[in-house]
């Protein structure tokens, strides 16, 4: 027997029937990210039931040299849970672990596993009158351990930060199998190194997350929804500064779409219609979030700042949801972006932010450079304009074939995009991570000095390379494995 | 010419009579925390610039094998830069940076040298109305870069987090003289592992803190501060309660004080007096912080929450203060705990937290088990409850000689509180750090995994053990030197 033989025996004997196959057919599901664009090959399909089991897996693993994927939705956008080519490694799916251990209502707090969806968690917290506050398009399918892995963005970061700081605690499990459990749940604690830290965004390059101890916040007493047309990323920015000032302690969201990205939407959408009569060059999305029994004090207050700023000739039209399902009906716009531009053909997805002042400047210079150095193609830019962070994507010229012009001219485009990121002092991954899509890019425009010391973290945590190989770290040369 | 005379010739060349210098009358005072508790001894003192002259010096370190113990305000409670014993090191003091690079008031931003005092920083702030949301009683003294060396905590934690929360990026030197700079502005960045979340906390122990990106907050409409007293810390956990669910944004700081803590400080005080005019067993400063505009609301919140407490016999007494000056006054009284209790002699401190919802109970089940365990000790518990996190202090019997009882009796009783602090899944550091104070302890109590996790990390970052080695990490066996 080989040793890749002498593995899958003993990790079937560990985890059982459920637990691992190598069923070609229940593997090919897990072998292709959600968009399409990387397909891998993969020895097994594992899928613990806890994190004893994961442990142990690990340790086999270890002993005979087999690299581990670790997977939660299979929802990232940059390929960080799609396994590589050669179809040596396992897939190991967090799946089967979406237990929420134990929710406290009053210490507002949440224990779970990696496997729990997104989704699953907002209805829990919902129960207990209390909310996570993080969301993203994803989150039917997205888990806690994959946002956490890739220290997830979304919607609500503007005023309540990306993952990183919900987590209170974590268990993860490390590349010799050992566990990790800082779940304890308490406010402050100095006792060395915040290892935590380390795992969240390490997308599964230093250990695997099992599990977390999440923060949760009171109920709100409702949310009160706008959707803005305006004429420049410039108006918006300066919408943004007047909401900032005059409602800095409910503005959760300010998402920008231009009018190309509404009509792809619409066009998508069978039954969704624009808030607004007229077609705008932007549309702004702004929400606000009130605390219990003040929910008619913030929609005075956002009717205030947008009434305002229609008199001043900043926004062209304006709607307010006037109830729950118009609020629901104005986000699915927004969070059907991704999924409608799929349907447009091939596009380089680009996450880049830069600092927020830059913003509206750098998307109107850079998209109609970008127009002019690649003939045919079409530019555009949505998200986050709150945190400076959007989703700066280029559609291939009409006939483009998907899967060949993204690994040819593609390519040469988002090196393009990236330069003028970097120049300006940005980042070319905001918040979906690096994964397979951006490794090579963060080997190119990654300071060196930061990307010798993850280097060092990564050889020192995870020697043999045996944890998500070729994500993230560029360059990883494994120590040489000693013979079983 | 020894190694040690090679590398004292050479930094003097490098850094100038201002900033290198072994003549001992100089290097004198910073041998020694300001609670006198350790004293060390050092080859030099080294006082650069800037960041360029800090590379330079841990160049010249790594080169003859010299090892830095870096130092802010030299006011840690910890003893962790205070240098050993051996004089082999150089204190690194990072005081002459001290300047404030930039603010920028409509990011909201700041961007600083090390060695910047917090005072300094929140007049710049205050000069730019806005404030820097983290204090604590030596703001005269911390600098920035020993506070986020630290993670301190201090007086607002429970509403801003500690200091972890505040930085945005942050500039060091590493044990190889690499300048890591992340003192980008983004608010979004998942270029992989975020590295300065490890030098966060880390005591220099991993690279040296030259410079940081920190976020400042609109200045606030005006605090109120209340000053309670009541009959047991369950009462308090009991207010506590009520405040965060009746006063959710507003709510900065909860600290508690019992009977004793208050005696010492008004006889250390001269001019201090008590706000209520009975003793209680326990003390409360209370204080919320409203926005512009809103500080009536904010105060009849107050008066609302107190008077009802007061109905319910929850309250013994309540005093709200009726200006700035009163309110600092109040302050002082918490602010001056650590320097009154200093002059009653030695004391063991414990900076400890626990779940929140067990403090109460651990406080008042400790207390008399120690006092009992060890006759003549008399134990106390004051600071911040909302954040399940309290000094707990321990007396030396009368008689005890200062210097000796430390580190006799005084550690026996150490390692009893910890063992209680540890049983309730507490920690033995909350927010003071490890330094050489705790090191042994959290060799003997802490989680094996999270300590073999953390050696690895310091040995990929620092292989010779040259930063602020015998702090934090336990048990670090460097690699051997190359020779020169």
């Amino acid at each position: 027997m080989t040793d890749q033989d002498d593995f899958c025996s003993a990790a079937e004997n560990l985890l059982g029937p459920r637990g691992f196959t190598t069923d070609p057919d229940l593997v090919l599901p897990w072998l292709t990210d959600w968009r399409g664009r990387y397909h891998g090959a993969a020895l097994a399909l594992a899928s613990p039931a806890n994190t004893d089991e994961v442990s142990r897996l690990m340790k086999l693993c270890g002993k005979h040299g087999i690299a581990v994927v670790p997977q939660g939705g299979n929802s990232g956008m940059s390929g960080g849970a799609t396994p590589d080519a050669s179809g040596n490694a396992v897939v190991l799916s967090l799946r089967r672990m979406n237990r929420i251990v134990e929710l406290d209502p009053i210490g507002r707090k949440v224990t779970c596993e990696a496997g729990v969806v997104l989704q699953a968690l907002h209805e829990a917290a919902a129960a207990e009158e209390l909310r996570f506050p993080l969301t993203l398009g994803g989150k039917g399918s997205a888990t806690i351990g994959g946002l956490i892995s890739t220290n997830a963005g979304g919607t609500q970061v503007l005023r309540h930060g990306t993952m990183r700081a919900q987590v209170l605690g974590l268990e993860a499990v490390m590349a010799d199998g050992a566990i990790l459990d800082t779940l304890v749940p308490l406010k402050k604690d100095n006792r060395g190194f915040d290892l935590k830290q380390m795992l969240i965004g390490s997308e599964g390059t230093l250990g695997i997350v099992t599990g977390a101890t999440l923060r949760l916040l009171p109920a709100s007493g409702g949310r009160v929804v706008a959707w803005v047309g305006l004429g420049s990323l410039t108006a918006a920015r300066e919408l943004l500064l007047r909401c900032e000032a005059q409602s800095p302690d409910t503005l959760e969201g300010f998402e920008v779409l231009p009018r190309h990205c509404l009509t792809a939407v619409l066009d998508h959408l069978s039954n969704a219609r624009s808030p607004l009569e007229q077609e705008h060059e932007w549309n702004v999305l702004i929400e606000w979030v009130s605390a219990p029994g003040a929910q008619e004090a913030v929609r005075e207050q956002a009717e205030e700042i947008l009434t305002s700023a229609l008199d001043d000739g900043l926004v062209g039209d304006a709607a307010l949801a006037e109830n729950e399902t118009q609020a629901e009906a104005m986000w699915l716009l927004r969070d059907s972006i991704s999924v409608a531009e799929r349907a447009l053909g091939p596009a380089m997805q680009h996450d880049i932010s830069v600092p927020v002042a830059k913003m509206a400047d750098f998307v109107e210079q850079t998209v109609p450079e970008v127009e002019t150095a690649f003939p045919g193609t079409r530019a555009l830019a949505f998200g986050h304009l709150g945190d400076g962070n959007v989703h700066f994507h280029v559609l291939a010229p009409t006939g483009a074939i998907a899967g060949q012009w993204e690994d040819t001219d593609g390519k040469t485009v988002s090196r393009f995009v990236h330069d003028r990121v970097t120049e300006v002092g940005g980042s070319i991954s905001a918040e979906h991570g690096i994964g397979q899509m951006k490794r090579d890019e963060l080997a190119r425009l990654g300071d060196p000095v930061a990307l010798a010391l993850m280097r060092s973290v990564k050889l020192a945590l995870d020697p043999a390379n045996l944890l998500n190989p070729g994500k993230l770290v560029p360059d990883v040369d494994p120590m040489p494995r000693k013979p079983v």
